[in-house]
């Protein structure tokens, strides 16, 4: 009888994951989520995704386009469907109200009102399930689905551009442009794939950055502005919120009568990362991009907040002493101490190079 | 009839490239040739490179090997053949003699004592002379010979190893070692492919390297150091040169009773990349690696010493506000106007990425 480990779901999971994949960046609080039924004879009689939260469930999707073809037929999924009323009844009940006999399942969901509940209801009622077909890459595009489910705060991924020297602007402040346009188009897709953009204030000063998707993502991302000061300007172009929504978090101590007109407001009883992760994750984001320079960015580093790590390498030499680098001080004072990346993909835009880190923080 | 364009003489072409490619590294201060004879049938009947400086040029030692067979046949070699009198005799005399019949050749010698001399003299023979095949190719491979040739001063590569945050060190000093052994291993072999590998004090002071190919090459690339102050350990290891010979390099300025147990000495009237290129370029070398601080090398950069960047990228970060960077001031205030580079190769070694870059001074 084929399990986990044999080829025969493989194939049928990795389309589940495409279809998954469809949604990137738009089912959160949710996790991404796609399905295909089997009918009896190993036909594909269905398909589906989760598109956006509230919205019907993968498996449910699926189902209903099989209709009475799901009889004595396979369920293939990338999660383990729920068993718990949310925005829409559990899928447990759908599947069994279907007819299907056997559940294909890459994942046991992480949730707290799921983890395992869901498998143990289709058991229990005389279902087989098979667990654990392609589990690793369902588990990395759920990557930060899984993250904020288990600690509370959102996956966070830093993003920056710097020379062949580890440059992020000259001596004098500029930036435009280190990376070439294939490298920024690929930021507009990067960010079309999380939930919110994070500056601190300096960026909004130096750069007056516009942090959205270009389009890609329908609605953009949440522009997220930390400040201790409020110093900001009056006219920065993220307060033009017809674009897109902007929020600025800041403290308690602050003068409130300096808050720019345009954004929406956070107060953070800390002005921190970890603060503004936490609030964040209240706010359904999964996943969120940080695209500060290096005092936020070192400060997010410190505090948990980054798991992936993005570097944009342009093959250019700028050079100057005072010119600021990606990072700035994290305390080590050995090599054997320092932070260790794991390589998850790299691929050249045109004359740039993409790192896509990820970190072994947790 | 086969021209330049024509693919019959490629793959022989490219032979004649792989053989003269053997000795890379050892020829200086000669370029790497390599050539081969087809008899008049076109079948291969001899193949030679040129060793090293002093032994017989390729030409010859593949008319060596045909002997009698060469007579109305091919000679295939990567650079045009001399035709002056040097530690040999010219080779157009030897391929005259042989009873060569047609010579097909990749790229001119640019050497002020032949420039197409050579090919004059074969073509005035009544020898038909076809010329630039992989042209380009053999012009890549003799880079820093034809760059001496043209300049007076060897082809400079420059080197780093840097962690994803552009630090080559903690702020306490502390490298070793950012990159991983495989990234090592691969310095020795670049370390074998030139004449020279080039230090500051501060290296010597902070470092205390070895500098050698671990015995790849055979003798050893010469080691320098380049020093205003002769502030020097008094027992480094550059100072033992059973391995291989070290060269420091000051000017007329300083205390001659500090200067080191073991080294040559070389003194230059400027204490400059400049100076020392000009004058390693003396020394019969084509190609010298600078393996320095951020101080000299950005000085090397300006001077136009450096032709070539080779950068070793490991997967960790640093951070480090004072920590050093590869490069100090280069002086520029706009985007536009910094050094760009052209990505010659790529390579992942390991966990790292090496990254080797033409820059386009001259």
């Amino acid at each position: 009888m084929p399990d986990a480990t044999s080829d025969v779901w493989t194939p049928w999971m990795r389309r589940a994951l495409q279809l998954a994949g469809l949604a990137e960046g738009r089912t959160s609080p949710n996790p991404m989520v796609g399905a295909l039924v089997l009918d009896h004879a190993g036909k594909l009689v269905g398909e589906g995704f989760h598109a956006k939260s509230g919205d019907p469930h993968a498996e449910v999707k699926a189902l209903s386009q099989a209709g009475s073809k799901a009889v004595g037929g396979t369920l293939v999924v990338s999660l383990e469907p729920c068993c718990h009323q949310g925005r829409t009844p559990p899928c447990t009940e759908a599947i069994l109200a279907s007819g299907i006999a056997k559940v294909v399942i890459a994942l046991q969901d992480p949730d707290p009102r799921v983890r395992g509940e869901g498998i143990t209801r289709l058991r229990d009622a005389g279902l087989e399930v098979v667990l654990g077909v392609l589990e690793k890459e369902a588990a990395y595009q759920n990557r930060a689905f899984i993250f904020r489910v288990c600690h509370g705060r959102p996956w966070g991924i830093l993003k920056w551009a710097m020379s062949l020297d580890g440059r992020i602007a000259l001596p004098n402040g500029a930036s435009k442009w280190i990376s070439s346009s294939g490298a920024r188009e690929w930021v507009h897709q990067l960010r079309a794939q999380c939930d919110a953009v994070i500056v601190g204030g300096g960026t909004v000063r130096s750069d007056n950055p516009l942090l959205t998707s270009r389009g890609i993502s329908d609605p953009e991302p949440l522009r997220v502005v930390l400040t201790k000061s409020l110093d900001l300007p009056d006219d920065a172009r993220l307060w033009d919120t017809s674009l897109a929504n902007t929020l600025v978090a800041h403290g308690w101590d602050v003068d409130q009568s300096k808050f720019p007109a345009g954004p929406d407001r956070l107060v953070l009883d800390s002005v921190s990362p970890l603060a503004l992760s936490q609030a964040l994750s209240k706010k359904n984001c999964n996943c969120v991009l940080w695209e500060c320079g290096p005092a936020l960015a070192t400060a997010a580093i410190k505090q948990k907040c980054i798991q992936e790590i993005s570097v944009v390498v342009a093959p250019k030499l700028l050079g100057g002493v005072s010119a600021q680098t990606p990072l700035s001080n994290l305390g080590f004072s050995s090599i054997e101490d320092v932070l260790m990346l794991q390589n998850e993909s790299f691929q050249k835009l045109g004359p740039d190079w993409v790192f896509n880190m990820i970190s072994s923080l947790d």
